[in-house]
């Protein structure tokens, strides 16, 4: 039998962390990364692809444990030296994470795609595995908010996530195309499996889905397709998850998460603290399944990674004895 | 009698040690700089300005006086995080200078112009003189070589001055302009003494000399212009100049130095190592004037600029005893 194949939907911090668990149980033959490059934005002239390189950090063993983002080591002589000329520096840009920004856009300007220059620059750092963004092609998420339009990063890191939401917009999707690396992976005789990271459903996840192809590839593809809850809870783990929901009007509850998946979705993990809606997670139609998903550890993401693997195993098992769910 | 202003044209390194003497004298509203920018380079995606920045740290107090290039408490953490990444290392960004060179880029791809970034990113510094880019337009200079046409840093940096000089050309000159700052300080009626600082000939003083009415500029300013030579002993002090003399088959002295520049000179201050060679300079209608021009410390600075202001008043009286020598 041919090697399993299982891709994994991520956007940043909080998916990354489950991401790093399933690189410890899947080999770089088994297992890929789709990533969210909705929150790239060229900054001081720069190409900066936040997700893309917590994920390559996470996976380097170079991620800053300390501050939950950022290289480890990390200096800011450039950062200081641009403050004193008078710059831009709401964007902290580390001494040694800056390389990586400026040799991103250098390949960029030269004419390579996104895809391979990612590559490139994640084998340099020691990862194996592949980390796909979502599309080759630019597509940035604008933040709707009540003192009007933002571009993600000034909404999330100049502006702290204040401005109060009321939607979003991924701005050149109509036009974007999925990769070759990526349809590859997605139309796979042995994918196995996808699971979608407890990443934030509507900045990470959706500019992901937002690309033409993509979402259809899920409904369609012969593997279970599962997600893991980001809200445990009422809560968010990390980042604005809740408070976009409450100002959208939108019930912050697992459940909402798993039903704006429903189209896709085979199963749902959610945390021990959520096992009471269970039921209404069934009643979508969508199986569901029950476990710590709170990483602090390495050990709680590599659990995690384990449950996800055990719950497609199932839904595949299942699907097999019956036909799958969604058709 | 309105304030007298002073010139000074100036390369890198050898030039801005002059130049900061000068800066010790007169204050911002009586020296500007005219700075070469042919050996200004887009590398990494970024524009850099060598002798600009050379002359703002310098001017700054910022400079790094123990490698005689760069900035003072520099680090390399982004240049390690390129090498890791395998990008190009042969020209040596510190985390320090990075930010001048993207603040830089940033500035001019917004649609600056090079002269009021360079007075912007000075200013922020702390340097209160102007410093005038030579032109706002990119020229270029290529150095022929035995082995083919060579970018001005791939010789200089990367191949370490190593090919044999067979020539040079200022790319871009035929198209370039003198910016109205410069011109404005040219035609000044103010303008007190032009003083070209001991830069090399070649590739410091002629990209300079070669944007279209510089030159004529010079020729015709009512004000006595005089050169420091370079040249110390038949060696230079610093640099590739004699190296470039002897392939170019030119005889590497001061006094050819002088020739070079005679269709717009009044003055040429040549080392006491030189003081038997005055009679070849006088002989070309150049007055010589004999001092220490070798700059070890900051006092040796300022007695060069000293003398260069004392000689200039000199030729001014003899000017206006007679008539300038030129016409």
């Amino acid at each position: 039998m041919a090697t399993p194949r299982y891709l994994a939907i991520t956007g940043g911090i909080g998916g990354a962390k489950l991401a790093l668990g399933l690189s410890r149980i899947l080999g770089s033959d088994e297992l890929a990364f789709i990533v969210n490059t909705g929150d790239d934005f060229e900054h001081l002239g720069l190409h900066i692809s936040p997700d893309i390189d917590t994920l390559v950090y996470t996976l380097a063993g170079e991620s800053n444990l300390d501050s939950g983002w950022g290289r480890s080591g990390e200096s800011w002589q450039f950062m200081a030296a641009v403050a004193a000329l008078g710059g831009e520096t709401w964007f902290r840009l580390g001494d040694k994470d800056l390389a990586m920004h400026v040799e991103r856009t250098r390949r960029l300007v030269e004419g390579q795609k996104l895809t391979p220059v990612t590559a490139c620059l994640a084998t340099a750092l020691g990862v194996t595995h592949r980390i796909l963004p979502m599309s080759d092609d630019a597509i940035r998420t604008v933040v709707h908010t009540t003192q009007g339009d933002l571009d993600f990063q000034h909404y999330f890191v100049r502006d702290k996530c204040e401005p109060i939401v009321t939607g979003f917009d991924f701005s050149g999707a109509e036009h974007a195309s999925l990769t070759s690396e990526l349809a590859e992976w997605l139309q796979s005789d042995d994918l196995s499996g996808v699971i979608v990271c407890p990443s934030n459903p509507f900045v990470s996840i959706d500019p992901i889905l937002a690309v033409p192809g993509l979402r259809e590839a899920l409904q369609h593809c012969a593997a279970p397709v599962i997600a893991v809850s980001p809200i445990v809870g009422g809560l968010a783990i990390r980042g604005p998850t809740v408070k976009m929901m409450q100002e959208m009007a939108i019930p912050p509850t697992t459940a909402w998460v798993a039903g704006h998946y429903r189209d896709f979705l085979q199963g749902f993990i959610v945390d021990t603290l959520d096992a009471a809606i269970k039921p209404d997670i069934e009643e979508l139609g969508i199986a569901s399944h029950v476990t710590q998903t709170v990483m602090q550890t390495l050990d709680d993401r590599v659990h995690l990674a384990d449950a996800c693997l055990e719950f497609i195993a199932q839904l595949s098992q299942s699907q097999r004895a019956t036909t799958k769910i969604k058709e």
